[in-house]
């Protein structure tokens, strides 16, 4: 015989329901939310535990309706491929296209966040900050030396041979198109603040030292914009994550009407093993 | 030695990019998209390849925004506990999350919506209906006798002791608070047609004749709009997964912040291994 | 103020620990199970409570090791591409390429088994038969009319227009070659029962309504073996599961060696935007 | 108008198939593994390239034995609460438990075969050693000072407030009753070669600088086991995902007979709702 477990107390903050309401982040959900909000500010409801502003609801917006799509990624390859074998369950389907938004390819949101506000560290990172206070950051703080930070980044980076996240892309040459609408955006919206101005400066030292054009692409861009914003770096990728689940759908309904899973997979299969036959 | 394999045609019209410029849906990504949509037109883009207008961004904003979040559901607790173990990988807890919603808990939606699909087909159902000329179904059709298909429907289920798609709900009761609200913006934005009427008209039917309240739920107003919406019922899922996965980021950074999971697993498991004990 | 909720009870009967022993199925894990079976045996514990005598492991083993591996197929692709963006995960990428194994590509294992039980109920199908009591089905019953069944079923599906599972396959020709040799280890350990001459005969007699070539693919024959071990049909497809993880890790291996995914994604991309060019 | 696109070549070792036959590894599926290996066997070949002999058998498939099963963790609470949702997709509710087996639940082998590599390099790691000469350690190299490595690993993480990967375990104490039955079987299958003599000296040096017993756990041994095999650190963590991917299967079965999913869930939301009643 043992002794029973005693409970320790768990608690969620984020909502409750009963039999007549359902109430999320001390809103009623039926007459306060919907109808009122997006899904984007729905999002950033989840982010922060309050509602965006007019400014932070269209900057917000922009950056993971920027995440949505970019056509025939790995992410959509593997969704057609899950769904076509498994067309019972969509929802593995984007499950399964969501694994690959990992370091490499959506991380360096994440990577650029984290580099940022460790670089310059301009509000205090309370557990709990999940909250109306939340604010953008104001130079209140002795004003950071950003030329400064921006070199001792990129200098660290070249010597320690290590790539800074969210500058350079492989296809969009010689700037990402979708940076300079998101810095336009964040300057109609108020969001272009101490994190983009280091982002664009540690861009411009990286390209002189390595004499190649390395612009800010649009993950270091939304990077930067998460650190305006305040949200944790460990959240960061979760833009890209709620974002690319939108796109999935998409590319599972085109799938379903013009199927290219069974193509890819004989075709993929019969150059990877030429050497055998 | 064999011939060598020659590749049959793969096409996607959802998008592409090159050194310069990204093309979705025929739109220019940074001009024609950033800043103008939020993220739920942009769900609709995906699903109908056409940027919704005013109405049908509320209404689809509202339907979407309704599945975010509904509290410590079983896929919030299930990327609470993933992402304890893999604290490296959001997105693969995120995944874990969303791989739950199928049939019991989020089909719903798509079984309400081919039922009232094939219960009435107002529209040629076209392999790629996915353009401009989506539209909310006409009477320009012969008008169909609702409360008679509501009766045979009821009728049938009953008969066949199967659970009507869409229907009461174990915990909202007498009524789903979401449902009448999500009614009033059918009305506000004009999408209350006949398949809203006819979801309506089961609910009444199986109420009837079960001798229960069985009201029309949030996942059975959400399959008669998407039906008025004229989405594919195979895909109505996805408005229940792209939804989720942005409740679920917001559930792992509370997770992060005030951790639950290692709880759950040492409590659940003293309730389930207690008989040996 | 609300009631407290009242707990009920939930069971475990697979196993437990404490601070001193590990039990599984009623066995010491260090001393009963380690060093004593193979993880085929312990799958075939897992799914019958109970260890396999030698017969069965030699059966059950050849079964799942049939399933772990068939080149470049779409879970392997799946597994790779989702790597090599998240390689932080080596788990997401297993997960994600199982995600794919549904009713097309490995859920004709279940079909099968389904199939042939429906049509030859041979032993009672009670729900806790995770016991030693599960064994092949003899002769004791009236024995059914084999023949006879596989005409019905055969035809049966012929006017239903729908594909019999477990027979046929596009690139096995004109037989399967996994089959003849699972049949003839059937042969070896006495599994060689009614359920894999129904599979066989039904092979047949679509073979001669169709006027092609159908027969027993390897899905068919394991369907068949499942159904001889008495496994509910509803877990069948978990056998391609459990097996095709551990030929998940390898292609993961592999690709962290000899990398394709980038190649594939771009090749991909080329070749479904080449219109857009 | 651009230039299309040239495909690089992509190449699989692993294996192919024609109409009539499937080569793995080199080898003819059918005739020459089909009845002749186990599950965890055909996991060696995956991790190898070659088949083990039958110590190696016996070692690798106590290894992977000991990570299919330990009852009611996370993993099993996840596949079953996915699969309550998802009755539709055993895979993804397979998929959704793996995702949890990260850093922290399993990892942890990864982290130690990482840790003992680095600190004691015995052989050369080249890029393709998969292939038969993969083999124990042999003392022809300069023989290592397994004690003074140790002291210096377990100063240097507690220089770092680290915790060393591999030993201790917060239920089972004073010992995890897996690793001396893992040690004896090393023993008798002649893998008691350096890594274990350095995983037990770390755990020796952990214990008395901490103060506290920090035995070396079950993950600890595999780890130390994975090094004497020389299999790549980074794909240790596959032997637990492989393992447990057997285990889930089984959860879901039991699942299936006595669900426990749905008062999980109601219990834990009521819990953590309390607060708000």
């Amino acid at each position: 015989m043992t002794t029973k477990r005693k409970d320790k107390p768990i608690r969620t903050d984020i909502g409750w329901s009963d039999a007549t309401s359902i109430t999320l982040f001390g809103k009623d959900l039926p007459s306060e939310i919907l109808g009122h909000v997006n899904l984007g500010d729905m999002g950033f409801l989840e982010l922060t535990g309050r509602l965006p502003n007019a400014k932070e609801s269209r900057m917000f917006n922009a950056m993971v309706v920027t995440l949505v799509e970019h056509g025939m990624t790995p992410s959509a390859i593997v969704a057609r491929m899950t769904y076509a074998g498994a067309p019972e369950s969509l929802q593995g389907a984007v499950a399964a296209g969501l694994n690959g938004l990992g370091t490499v390819f959506v991380g360096s949101i994440e990577g650029a966040a984290k580099m940022l506000y460790e670089a310059m560290p301009l509000r205090d990172d309370k557990p709990d900050n999940k909250a109306a206070d939340v604010k953008a950051p104001t130079s209140a703080t002795s004003k950071p030396n950003i030329k400064l930070i921006a070199q001792t980044i990129a200098q660290n980076f070249q010597t320690q041979a290590r790539i800074v996240p969210g500058i350079g892309h492989p296809i969009h040459k010689p700037i990402d198109p979708r940076t300079p609408r998101l810095f336009e955006l964040a300057r109609e919206t108020g969001f272009d603040g101490p994190y983009l101005k280091l982002m664009q400066a540690i861009a411009d030292e990286a390209s002189t030292l390595s004499g190649k054009a390395l612009p800010v692409n649009a993950t270091g861009a939304i990077g930067a914009l998460c650190c305006e914003m305040g949200f944790d770096w460990k959240i960061c990728r979760g833009l890209g994550v709620m974002a690319r689940a939108v796109g999935l759908v998409g590319h599972i309904l085109a799938e379903s009407r013009k199927p290219m899973a069974t193509e890819i997979w004989h075709s993929i299969e019969a150059r990877a093993t030429e050497h055998f036959r």
